[in-house]
């Protein structure tokens, strides 16, 4: 590590010899492996971007030069280059976020992980560099599968709208983007890597491409030509050309020269222009190039040699819907599953290997997969498609216009919702239900653990005449909360120790039914009563709660949601409407973007535990008492 | 009119001879232009689709086959062809709808008019057929201008991957959205226009050429492949085969003869098809042809021969912005507008016209707008995005992550905010105070008259660390409203008649102050007494409304957006963290979506009156007072 040490910053490249750079490459590589394994975090996209990066520090002078990463998991070579090489608590409270930072460095632009954003970025920046005539660069790195999202499309097609706006974007060709990448553009790169610069990157001895399938297109046909003709040999860059966009490459991405040589002319050339570099995801790092599936995208703490996990842990939500959603695929041949470019992530990997012609992978492109799922529902079949929260909100126009509008039963399933932690502010699913609620027609289950996420994913594809999503949290799902009773559509996880009307009742969303619990034991220390219902369906709210909250002295709701718009803003406006005046607390997410630290250490943070909810109930009971003591102090009327 | 009138459905079509189809065609513009002067609605784009619908009806068998139109405002001719010819009472109460309707007719699929979905929606129809193996016929129309949308890339892509699953797609170019489209894209079909079958267009004496010029690129240019070079002379498909689409075409949007060969081959294919169609936007009507801007695209009542509006409307929220926007442009260099291909209809023309390097129209594209904002933004400049209010929701995802996470000041002006009316569901601005509700730091102005929007426009692009948002009504701004006090930030618009404590506290949103007024009067009548107060910026609600709302015996809300989630429901949280619980009653839309009706009629159904709300507000005071009474009734204590 004598190399990598002594990097400071980019400039300190410069003095480095090619051979130097090689052995740099190699150092990162060993230290990435070795850090990674420790914390967890994005490995492959990494091992996949190490020349690259260092190319593109050695032509570039950022931070006056923008160098703009699209999802920044592939910045962590960014980051040991300019200046940050503790990566001893990536991604932990108080450690380096997962993703660029500002708070972090100078050299860091944009924060947002949700893929295809750079060039929109970049277009908005390289405009800003016209108007205030500054000769600054832009360079923005976007990865193939992020290509497949539209803002991509819109951003590709504006930035080709000016000749001579000058804007560098290097497309990280690694053929995947979380799995094996999907659709006509992936076809065309396939393409394009069938020319001269290609067939160098393959006379080098690297064997990539037999380990690499494109689906649906075997890339033997695509190097002889035997689909397309002589046309794409002589004129490979077809579409991009086609849009009026420079097209250079493609380039070897672990050649460091001739990285440089391709970037310096990109950098001169005074107008948009497009870099096509080769990576392999993964590189240099046996475990992760052996594994087909992802290359080690992200992982959590894993043995260095070997690539396993350390650690493995029980039961998580994605596995149970997972698994559920097999069985109803057996019982029910209409039902179809739709994934964003995350087969895997989201626990469709069963039901793709039982119903490989009922699974569709509609790549980075949460709008199609919204949008298409209201097609498929209009022909007949019920779509489930499984998103991370936080991803839906690529989508929030479609559900509302395309599934809503038209009645479509379609059942949205909301994997890591709620607060996620340590990836940071852009991947908490602290949004969905918030901005659900003024859709109409569509409605939210929150299940509390695994018997819910079976039974109410039941519950939602049994709808055929409107959008409905089922939402859970990240990780281990916690242990089976028994209900007690039934009021209405909701379960009863508690009655209070009283005859008399009870203090509180608490309503409870999801994952948070057993800290619910813990608050009423902790209120009955206090000697306030309570009730505890799941209300299941968050949305609409049951009719029977209004009656039910008129029955207490005070409501309180607890969500892992923003409070703005959330269930407890929907509770308070039920209650109104049902003229119950009750007073009634929510607690939830505060209106803020939350930093990266573990789930329990933001939920301590933002006072979402137990002991602190059930202080603020315990003042407002007292408060209520204080009222009411002050009254029966008064004379006795007879 | 007497091959029109015989037409009641589709299949009528097909014993018509080519000359009589021809003079449907003439019978069917004179009925349109006849039509939509008396009612308003959207003449240029049905003029330019004639033949091409008559095509589509001969060689699909519709319900069967599904005929999906791209923002269904290109669907009267549709309309007329299946058994819909009373277009007396087009887009009023109880008369035809503007757009396609499910509930008009079987012929109907997609009601959604926002732009770009179509393809999303025919790749979903296509695979049901695949997984139920039917036999039926998909085609989906898109205009040119709707492909730059980000939607459309996603589908192409989708629909590309899958080499043997039928769909057609005819993409209707008359080369302009909405005004001239823009971007690489255009440009690309531009060069497509440069084959034989636009020769032979050409050669038929059509010199739509010289009249639509394609921004940033002369057609001269591109006739001669000054640019482009050969290649694009002999494979003219480029862009679509390269996604490995099939491409038929251009074809000659006017020819029945032409079209529907095109079709019948596109039919036969067996796999995604492209039939790219020319077209002549107001084709047939003088006053539209000479309209450079955009060709009559939706238009009040005119007068048929001339094309001039019968009736001339008073100042509108939109010119009053249109008119500040270009004072701010003098006094700030820092200033540049975006829109999504909306142009004259967001007020911009003048500042385009004052400043033309400081606007950016990136076509229909709304994340793009909102993303490239936040590039502008780090980049020095302050950007106003002007859009209609129910667009914005294609952007959410972009205004939370990447303007407001990244604290980038970027100004979005949200016109026909609120109740829209004639144009149904999904161009009511109702969603925008819900969704926006959960942004961190972002904050929402609703002014309430044409006073209002200078100033808090001006307030707004001061603020350079967060995103602001101002959004006011469609149509014509009421006289001024004039404060006659300030509480915080917020107008007092009239003070209670009272020195004991008032009984409500009226919050009016916007354009509701008058009607606010309204209520304050009826309440006023039945010895009810009330403050109103118009809080300007509605989000964050202003700190000095807890206090104010506690001297009352009651909170009430007005807005013109979904009660979900929106204005009444921070102001009920905002007393709530308060510990303010004075009862609160929240009026607005309720959670359904609106069919097409006048602002006023709309507004009556759903009981958003003064009336209505003041009947209401009685009634609960009226509650109140019998609780105090009954106590007031009980034996004095002393």
């Amino acid at each position: 590590m004598d190399l990598l040490t002594r990097i400071k910053g980019p400039r300190d490249l410069d003095r480095l010899s090619l051979g130097e750079l090689d052995r740099l490459a190699e150092e990162i590589r060993t230290f990435l492996v070795d850090a990674v394994s420790k914390t967890g975090g994005h490995l492959g996209p990494n091992l996949g971007v190490v020349e690259l990066t260092i190319a593109l520090h050695r032509v570039f002078e950022s931070p006056r030069d923008k160098v703009l990463w699209d999802t920044g998991h592939q910045a962590y070579v960014h980051k040991l280059l300019t200046g940050r090489q503790d990566f001893s608590r990536l991604k932990s409270k108080g450690g380096l976020s997962g993703y660029p930072s500002r708070a972090e460095s100078d050299h860091d632009v944009i924060e947002n992980s949700h893929a295809s954003g750079v060039l929109g970025w970049a277009d908005g920046m390289a405009k800003a560099n016209e108007v205030l005539k500054k000769d600054d660069h832009v360079v923005a790195v976007i990865g193939d599968g992020a290509l497949t999202g539209g803002m991509a499309w819109e951003a590709l097609n504006n930035i080709a709208a000016a000749k001579d706006r000058p804007l560098v974007i290097v497309v990280n060709d690694n053929e995947r983007s979380y799995a094996p990448t999907i659709g006509g553009l992936a076809n065309h790169l396939a393409t394009l890597r069938t020319t001269d610069g290609y067939e160098r990157f393959l006379a080098r001895g690297k064997d990539l491409l037999e380990r690499t399938p494109v689906v649906g297109r075997p890339l033997y046909d695509t190097l002889h030509g035997a689909k397309k003709g002589l046309k794409d040999f002589i004129a490979p860059q077809g579409m991009f050309e086609d849009l009026g966009l420079k097209y250079v490459g493609p380039i070897d991405g672990h050649d460091i020269e001739a990285l440089e040589s391709a970037l310096q002319r990109a950098k001169r050339f005074g107008g948009p222009v497009i870099v096509h570099c080769l990576t392999e995801k993964g590189r240099g790092y046996t475990p992760a190039l052996e594994d087909e599936a992802d290359r080690f995208h992200a992982v959590g703490k894993i043995h260095p040699d070997t690539g396993l996990p350390i650690s493995t842990s029980g039961l998580d939500w994605t596995s149970v819907f997972g698994e559920e959603m097999v069985k109803l695929g057996e019982e029910r041949e209409d039902i179809v599953a739709i994934t964003a470019a995350m087969l895997q992530p989201v626990g469709l990997g069963k039901f793709e290997a039982a119903f490989p012609d009922r699974i569709y992978d509609v790549g980075i492109a949460e709008q199609h997969g919204a949008v298409s799922a209201a097609g498929l529902a209009t022909g007949g079949l019920h779509p489930v498609f499984a998103v991370y929260a936080t991803f839906l909100n690529r989508a929030f126009d479609q559900v509302l216009m395309d599934v809503a509008l038209h009645k479509c039963g379609v059942t949205f399933v909301l994997d890591r919702a709620g607060i996620t932690g340590t990836d940071g502010a852009s991947h908490n699913g602290m949004w969905d239900m918030s901005i659900l609620q003024c859709v109409p027609g569509l409605r939210i289950a929150a299940p509390r653990d695994a018997d819910q996420v079976r039974a109410q994913l039941r519950e939602a594809v049994a709808v055929d005449d409107a959008p409905t999503v089922v939402r859970f949290s990240k990780g281990a799902v916690g242990p089976a909360v028994k209900a007690v009773g039934r009021v209405g559509g909701m379960d009863v996880l508690r009655e209070p120790k009283t005859d008399a009307r009870p203090d509180v009742l608490l309503v409870s969303v999801g994952a948070l039914a057993p800290m619910c619990l813990e608050i009423a034991d902790l209120l009955d220390a206090q000697g306030i009563s309570s009730t505890v219902v799941d209300p299941r369906w968050v949305k609409p709210v049951d009719e029977a709660l209004a009656p039910l909250a008129e029955r207490h002295r005070v409501v309180v709701t607890v969500e892992d949601n923003s409070r703005a718009g959330g269930v407890g803003s929907a509770v308070a406006q039920a209650l109104r409407d049902a003229g119950v005046d009750v007073p009634l607390r929510d607690f939830g997410i505060p209106p803020v973007f939350l930093d990266h630290a573990s789930r329990g250490e933001v939920m301590a943070e933002i006072g979402l535990t137990a002991p602190d909810i059930a202080r603020q109930v315990t003042g407002l009971v007292a408060k209520l008492d204080g009222r009411f003591e002050s009254r029966a102090a008064e004379p006795a009327r007879d």
